[in-house]
């Protein structure tokens, strides 16, 4: 199997300026082609220190790629580091990026200068694969069976030319056929997980890989992967991911790549249905995350954050005398406040909070306790929740969990025969 | 002055499961410190990578930082490397860590077991910093005049025992005195502040360095340095920055390190005003910003998501033929929204937004568009923008401008007199 390098050029990443997320995208890809990342690191923009590790790097592995040190003031340095590495005799004008860089600029109302020529010019021993979304080429070196691959640092000008990179790559190197599967879980923690799939876990063959991936706003990914494939491995891996679909059934709640909030707007897109929110500890979590998916106008209403008791009260008609009894932070509060927003959006379902995300409790209620209700046709439900970090977290995990409730119920009043 | 390199262990980081945020923060910190990190790198949970990868650096540094790699499950592997690379000659249990170890089990409600015990076994050769917030202590290393630090990996853990690190490392190397001075700038894009200010930073210096530090959330933070500071060095520090404060005046709206919304928050909280928010396009950011800041319940009464025209219409109360004659995305219909949201709310102030924040414009306006009104005392006052990005940093500008707004709004008000 070829061996990978990433190396990340820049003062910015050493001086703490900036954190490096080029590095961690070119790796998964990476993986996906069955290439073993054996290194990364960081170097700043200095001839001698390019010069020097990327040469190491080089020895140690079949593919180096670089991010970063190609801006318009730093251009010279990385560039002519390479052309140094790799014995170039010359500059060439690449014509076909240099007509990219002079569209790119005239989008902004630019003239193309003396000094934007530079960015298209290129060492004559490289091969050029061309950048649409930035006016740095990408640059291909290559050394007996070696390559060096040279990007830009701009996040999404990498997240762009990725797919051509990768390519170049596939076509030069032998690729094992490589093969993920992804279950999107909610509701059991890692460790629980770990112990419902145990027995299934300890049978899987030495060639199928399980990772646990967890993330606070979209509960814990399980994927498998298949490296070298062949055609039993193949068939193994499916009879694999349809068992482990068996066991966990209730948990999963997509397959591939996913989010809470994306299963719901796949949910209520092109249905009749609406829904909207009502927020108190969240303060505004739920819909941003909504929101943040394009298209979900046709079935998002709206939400109202009820942060005062006022709102609470004035806006969603919650009863003074439900928290007086119960408290702010209460099973009954949160029903009030989804029933409330329901009937002022209009809305075939709504979900609403009301907990406290820190730091420090109520004297009723510790720090992390969230009440979520949801309603819609089949009524109101309602549960309460106790998590343990930080304001932050504690906000996302009460978003995550108001986005499962929601959408079991949703599910679940599809499936229900109306009386 | 002294190098450092930070090295990050763990086949996670490698396969491009988790992006690292340590080293970036580590690296701010020695650079406050005057102690320059000369390189970063990501190694594999293998004892031979580890050995030589840890060699290497500490031959070509003084200071190597390493982060991760001491999980439970990995626990043996960093550690082990480590005995073998100082020459331990032993084990022994650290009591202070052991204890610190039972009380973190005991409030999950778990007793310390057999296997928890190799948490606080330490190589012989090791000082020890204790870790509060997590079971893995620090390991300090050291030979001769050359320190190795040996970190856990949990950010949240790192974030906390960083002080600690740090101090340590000032004990036994000699830190130049380094100052930073921040400005938080808001409404001039990077470019346009460095026309504004060319003279100025002509001027400066060579041993005072002027960095631009952007950010979409809370703009751009000027951060003027001074490395190996003498009394003479910072006078003339503390005259360039008051000379930059004259220069930009209206752009600062904070010295050291904030963000718009903690503006807000310094501004209303312990007042009797308040504050209530009407979003549309920013569907739930601005609020979700604000109340991202502990105690803001004393001014923020809460907002309405109005996403659909029904709730425009029928929550906040703009008008039909507002709509119908200025379209959805218009200076008036942001205004009546504000008026809306500030008279249900009952506040002081309001703030709201109306605009596209893409895929695709309206027919009337283009994508990036946003118009956004802010209401209170002063009566309405509302603008129209137009930014060029992806939907998640459309939204995030557009809400970083009515924070902007909002926040010199509230200071206009506060200066004006009450007729």
């Amino acid at each position: 199997m070829a061996k990978a390098s990433i190396c990340t050029i820049g003062d910015e990443i050493l001086i703490g300026q900036i954190v490096d997320t080029n590095s961690s995208l070119l790796a998964s890809h990476l993986g996906g082609l069955g290439i073993i990342v054996s290194s990364m690191c960081s170097l700043p923009d200095r001839e001698s220190d390019i010069v020097s590790i990327l040469s190491r790097e080089l020895e140690n592995n079949d593919i180096v790629i670089t991010t970063g040190g190609l801006g318009p003031t730093k251009d010279d340095i990385t560039k002519k580091s390479l052309a140094r590495l790799f014995g170039a005799s010359g500059w060439r004008q690449d014509a076909a990026q240099l007509e990219i860089n002079r569209a790119i600029l005239h989008s902004r109302g630019l003239d193309l200068l003396e000094e934007n020529l530079a960015q298209s010019l290129v060492p004559d021993c490289c091969e050029v694969i061309n950048n649409e979304y930035g006016t740095a080429p990408i640059l291909v070196f290559h050394k007996g069976n070696k390559f060096l691959y040279c990007l830009p640092g701009v996040p999404h000008e990498v997240c762009n030319v990725l797919a051509k990179v990768m390519k170049h790559i596939e076509m030069h190197f032998h690729c094992p056929k490589t093969i993920h599967r992804n279950l999107m879980t909610f509701g059991l923690a890692e460790s629980a997980l770990s112990k419902k799939i145990e027995d299934w876990e300890t049978s899987l063959p030495p060639y199928i890989h399980l990772a646990y991936l967890p993330n606070t706003l979209s509960g814990v990914k399980l994927r498998l992967s298949l490296y070298d494939a062949t055609k039993d491995g193949e068939e193994e891996l499916e009879r694999r991911y349809s068992s482990l679909k068996a066991i966990l059934k209730d948990e999963i709640y997509a397959e591939g790549e996913s989010s809470l909030q994306e299963e719901i707007a796949k949910l209520l897109c092109g249905s009749t249905e609406t829904l909207s929110a009502a927020e108190s500890c969240t303060g505004g979590k739920i819909s941003e995350l909504i929101t943040g998916i394009p298209g979900v106008s046709s079935f998002y209403l709206g939400s109202v954050t009820s942060y005062a008791i006022s709102v609470k009260e004035k806006v969603l008609g919650v009863n003074d005398a439900t928290i007086e009894k119960y408290g702010v932070v209460s099973e009954e509060v949160a029903e009030e406040m989804a029933r409330g927003v329901r009937s002022l959006a209009g809305s075939t379902y709504s979900v609403a909070t009301t907990g406290l995300a820190g730091p420090g409790g109520d004297g009723m209620n510790p720090e992390g306790t969230v009440c979520i209700a949801v309603d819609g046709p089949l009524g109101s439900r309602s549960r309460r929740f106790q998590y343990k970090n930080d304001r932050k977290r504690n906000i996302e995990r009460f978003a995550a969990a108001a986005l499962d409730m929601l959408r079991r119920y949703i599910i679940e009043a599809r499936t229900t025969p109306r009386s």
